[in-house]
């Protein structure tokens, strides 16, 4: 008898961040070990493959590989010595993902060598690339990122901060960047600061990571976020690092993504001066306000994403927030198909309700998004069969009914279920009494540190703050695989 | 620079369960992929080892291995042909844990094969080891359970049921078993029914397990518990199993583990007719009701053991339940130890404060238990960085004093903090504002659907159901290493 | 496209030993590292597992895994402290080999730890094994070794020597067996003494072994044989190891393995005082005077085991010896099968002709011997097709034609070529333009060191020395898998 | 105990090949396996990384690790689906060998895909470099190949085979070097031929490879060797490849490596027309004729690559070639030291005297170089401790005195024992009773194939055909690390 294997089926019903970030400068620290911590507050960015480059002023030594932190570098990183270094993790959307593509990018130019971590997604990198090949430029991977090495050892500039500086400004899309030259290390950040990207300071030196969760476990202090367009230098333990806005084309307003408040980012993170958390309490709370018809005996989650918003919900309404359904914790990527019978309930293997709670219940299901609407129905239906007898889906974001060009992996836009089909359409895919989504205003409004014409809700909206979806339409066939 | 791997620190701060077992006997469906589902949902009981045998009648296959089940069969068991099979998953105290103690265990014996899977722990396994030894019996392992089967083997009885009749009768201790011979599974559990046993029915079949959770998973319906002293003979697919009371010394009353019902088994399972989740929140309730002088602006809890019960006080104090404490989800077993400097705080790799949420507050911190103290007065420690005003830690089970001997590793009575140091001595050693542990009759209170006459609390009050303290006094030196 | 993955086809076509073991008792020498050592060397008996064992007088520590020694202990050895250590490496001839057959196997009696490595096989396994089980044994394993272990702990003899003394006058077939108990280790060789073992000195120590090459090695001087029915008993680094002749009924005359060597055995080794080396480059000698109407130009060998013969035979035929097939030192256990239009060539993956040194010469090819026939065959074409003119198969061995019961793998009866086809029929099969096999009278010459009458040659003529063919025939049905 | 683990040390006692190479170009042909086979014959070129790329005219795959060809390609190759394929296998001298080092590079450029793999070594690639890098080049390896692939991406001219010619014509030192377009193969030869590359006709296709025992195992004929300065052409499976004599700067005199001869070749390959099997038989016929005075009772080798020369050796002498050392098939690549006390026979490990062979005779050993020095002495020392009455070292090249600059490891030119010691003190150092290297007039008429003018002798001579050592004088400090 054949048997099939299934590979994490369970989170295909969520959008996913491609990448985080992690840099630090000092001489009274042991960086890479540093690096390593702080790529391990950072594992949920990105679980493909990870890696970390550092340098002792003359060489550069990296290590990489497919998988988590804690695997990859399970050997330890003593071998890595030097004063800076870089990391990166990383999440792919295919199967495809070659360990070539592993970021830090490394590679030798008429100024030493010159390490890159990127966070984004850039909309006219196929461009470039073929501009590039006209000059003679070769390229190693199927990476956007490389391209912007290649920029930068292209460039005539006479300081590497300039040729940076010319090289971001030919690129396109959203990028929080971190650079490693053999002496410094270069933050930029986007002019719509699409990407999170945060400053540290350490008792001796300095670290900049994509969320701030990363500083708490390095011991570092957060001092602020680097700003959209501007590009900071690190080449000393002690002394202020230097900044430069750099865009020539700087945007009136921010488009910082809503997404990482609404799923990416960890929940004590405080991105933009936003704590996370606080803005998914807030969701729920709205979601409450929008939804005073439902009169729930209890409120549950989908956890541990919808977690936070059902606790916001329930305060709001003022029901008991309950446990309603059980999580496996030892869920592996992959595992044994069960058989045709039991296939119905395969979403058991990581969620079980808890019958005593549901039973006989009308119950508020939270969950902060939908994407393919595989998964939901899945739910509602083991809560039905647990005996829940009103099964109300709350959502702690707008309907996603577009493509994200700025990192974020939303798959075609063919298979997300709101692009399809109507709320009520949903409603009844998933087989639920009701279904909610918050309002793109409640969801500004629970951001209440950040001005709401700064954020980019354009997977809800298609209001692309850059224009990217003419760019990616514009942009030539690539000349790679 | 050399660098220091930990393993698994966090979780040296709570007690630990041994093992889970599983059975199936179907001729319709598949034994083995049932089984690896059952247990992949009783993977909480035990992931250091694990293994399946499986019967067609004629032969007995078995395939197992050191670690989790995913890992274990991760190229499937689609050779695992038959229909009828047990397995096991397996918590061990020791680094040494050695391959050939992994369960099931299989051995030849004159009735053919013989496999077992054992959750719990005999308390006079070196007497009876040591007399048959006498006999001339060569043992395999140093696993306790290899006695049982032993035992079977040197029955002179006529049937496989009155022989495994005769050897449980000559053990003690706490054990839940399932054995598998060529055409049948027997399942025992001991007369105090220390550790969970569980039937259920199939759509053409029948299963056991330790808990209730992993029927739903391979989609049968809890019948009942096995019963304290008990033996269960399922050897057809739909005719109601056969039932002997076997126990020739039956105790007045049972002797149910109670910390199952703290913190063991998973918040979805029913066992002994109670639902674990309930107790929890009510746990949580009784915890609240017994410290009215606590005015807190919040409730927080230890992720994720520690939640119910603090949901179930928040709840009971009418104030929030927030998540004041980040967990990480993708700590592994190994990893770097972080820098002298960051050592204080190691335990941020796991769980991390959310500022937001408790800076200039007064907070109470529930968690299930405090086994040895390490762990908890980091967390308080990291509470009050992050501003917390007060913390009150709430723990809704009483002060673990001493030893179990029926399954449970509590590792040396000296080492229990409980054991040696006042609940103020603890409060200061942690940290706390306030220390509470539930009481007694308050626990017992929550677990509403037994007898509070029919648990075993030892590990609490030292006493031991059977005296298994004077029994385990009396036991000669095991003969082997 | 799906690709076929092939293992080892190309040893198919030999016999196969089934075990080496060693041996040392040493308070002055790292015993696991010199039985790692020991192994090493003793590779060639067996590739499937290996494992050792080592007492430190009070506890036993095990390490034992399926692979080469090197790999199997590629963490090192350093863990295993004690003063005395058995080892042994395995070679089994089912993929159904499992891990919990490995040897060294190690059990707790009535006498303390017991462990044990056996070279040979067993032919009243079955009914001892029965008849064990009726007094309420259980066996682990399908080894018949286990047996041994479960006859000594039976034995109610008062000294450990006595009891294995009861124990192995109730075995039949070959052994050569080590035993080790907490504090010594103990030789037995069956009284025909089918498998070799012999005796070493270290400076400051004891050891045994399958053969002499293991004692050049660890740095011992080669002292004796064990006898055939002789028991040696280890427990002193400096005195003279005691002696017992243990079997009840001696035979009047050895029956040592010819086979030995034949092939198996390495050409350094010296076993029953007889020079491996010698008695090849002989046996090449006695081939060549049986084969004087062949005139060759070049005598070649199929590499590496036919190659002493070869070289024997050019010696008196007095033309060159050459090697006109190249050795793939690289090839591996599995590999992909070449296409089917290569496919008549896959041993050239193995073995490929040098044209130059062949073509248009009368080659003699001389190899050790022919079981199956299915590789020799291929090799003749490949030298044909390479411009050989003539191709004269001469093997050293006499035709096998009937099972071995004594340890050597020969496969079912019905696979030995010799077993169905004359020569004149196996000529034509394999393509050669003449096939000659030694006498049996040529090859005992070449074993000058050896009485005739001693050695065990009933592969070629099934004249059995303990007429084990009648025992089999009356063996049980075994009662397990 | 701390235990000491040793890796390859025997072999460092010889010069390393740096790489070998092979491609295939066939719509008939299963061009992935077919290279996997092709690596297979050639791995004795290179064992430390492996990989193939392949083309189906639109894209290209590459897989590829470090590692043997069977543990690399373990899961097959049959994902790798195309009609050209390229492969390399590569010996590394350093363990600093990074993963992204391993050839066949792939790179994009603006003519497509292009792929290298590259046996040789340039000795202008620090300055080709950074001439380069000022130009704007990146660089992702530290393999000097990398430099080709960028300078054919510079190149101006209007076709790729235009291209390739300008921009080998820029690079100096030893190359076979193969590319592969989407839709062709280019073989380029250095224009000394130093190192071999053969042309192979299929039934449907052609192929390229180091050897030509690469094409007895697929089958192929050999057609020729590519000729120095030679550019083959390869896109058609029938039509003949199309020829380019590229090289503007022709030497007179080829100048093929004549350690290919010696030791890095297969014995069954032809290169260059010379069957490499006749020349080492051959130079032991020199060597014999070159050392009258000595009269041997026999001729033994060091196994294995000595053996055809020893072979030779005593066809000359007249006197018996015997196996005096047996050679452990079951070496690894790494294991555990042997004790201090066994220290001084670790090479035993992995060859063993045959005391009955060497035992009171005067022995001629034949080895085919002496390169530091270090396992001679061990074999010599084991042979007199067996009893060797004399033992007369003779080499089949002459004393390595120089280092290569074309591709093999010679290590540091400190490191060669002939180039600090005399012929007297080496003999004394090894403890032989006399040593003999081979003439170079003599190692060159063995090599009777090849005008005695196109050989490279410079590492026994520090002949550089092209100045190579003053070019690597001259080359500035390199950019990379």
């Amino acid at each position: 008898m054949e048997q099939i294997f299934e590979e994490q089926n369970f989170s295909e019903d969520k959008l996913h961040e491609e990448c985080g970030v992690f840099g630090i400068f000092s001489h009274n620290e042991d960086v890479a070990l540093n690096t390593y911590w702080g790529l391990y507050a950072l594992q949920h960015r990105g679980q493909e493959s990870t890696g970390i480059v550092v340098t002792d002023g003359e060489r550069m030594k990296i290590k990489k590989g497919m998988g988590l932190v804690a695997d990859v570098f399970k050997d330890g990183v003593a071998d890595l010595q030097g004063y800076a270094a870089i990391g990166h993790v990383r999440y792919s959307t295919t199967g495809a993902s070659m360990p070539y593509n592993i970021q830090p990018l490394k590679v030798y130019f008429d100024g030493g060598n010159l390490a890159l971590s990127h966070n984004g997604n850039l909309t006219n990198a196929g461009q470039l690339r073929a501009n590039l090949a006209k000059e003679g430029a070769v390229f190693n991977t199927t990476v956007d990122s490389e391209v912007v090495l290649t920029l930068i050892a292209y460039s005539a500039r006479p300081t590497i901060e300039e040729r940076v500086a010319e090289a971001v400004n030919q690129i396109k899309g959203a990028f929080a960047i971190l650079l490693m030259t053999d002496n410094k290390i270069i933050a930029v950040r986007d002019p719509y600061g699409f990407r999170p990207l945060v400053l540290g300071k350490m008792e001796n030196g300095w670290c900049v990571a994509s969320e701030s969760c990363a500083f708490d476990l390095v011991g570092a202090e957060l001092v602020r976020d680097v700003k959209p367009g501007e590009m900071i230098i690190i080449d000393s333990d002690n002394s202020e690092p230097r900044s430069m806005m750099w865009a020539e084309n700087k945007p009136a307003k921010p488009a910082h993504c809503i997404f990482e408040y609404v799923y990416f980012a960890r929940n004590d993170s405080i991105i933009d001066n936003q704590s996370v958390y606080d803005a998914r309490i807030q969701m729920g709370r709205e979601l409450a306000k929008e939804t005073p018809d439902i009169h729930p005996d209890i409120v549950i989650s989908v956890p541990d994403s919808g977690t936070p918003a059902a606790i916001g919900y329930a305060m709001e309404a003022g029901v008991p927030f309950l446990e309603g359904l059980t999580k496996n914790r030892y869920v592996g990527r992959t595992f044994i198909q069960p058989t045709q019978k039991q296939r119905a309930n395969a979403v058991r293997l990581k969620l079980n309700p808890v019958r005593s709670v549901v039973e006989g219940k009308s119950v508020v299901m939270v969950d902060d998004s939908i994407v393919r609407g595989t998964t939901s129905g899945k739910i509602v239906k083991l809560l039905k069969e647990a005996g829940a007898r009103e099964v109300h889906v709350c959502i702690s974001s707008p309907p996603v009914t577009d493509s994200c060009y700025y990192g974020i992996d939303t798959s075609e836009r063919k298979e997300l279920i709101a692009a399809r089909c109507t709320e009520n359409e949903i409603c009844r895919y998933i087989g639920a009494d009701s279904l909610h989504y918050i309002s793109m205003d409640g969801m500004k409004r629970a951001i209440d540190k950040i001005d709401p014409e700064g954020l980019c809700c354009a997977c809800f909206s298609a209001k692309y703050p850059d224009n990217a979806d003419s760019v990616i339409k514009a942009e030539p066939e690539s000349i790679i695989e």
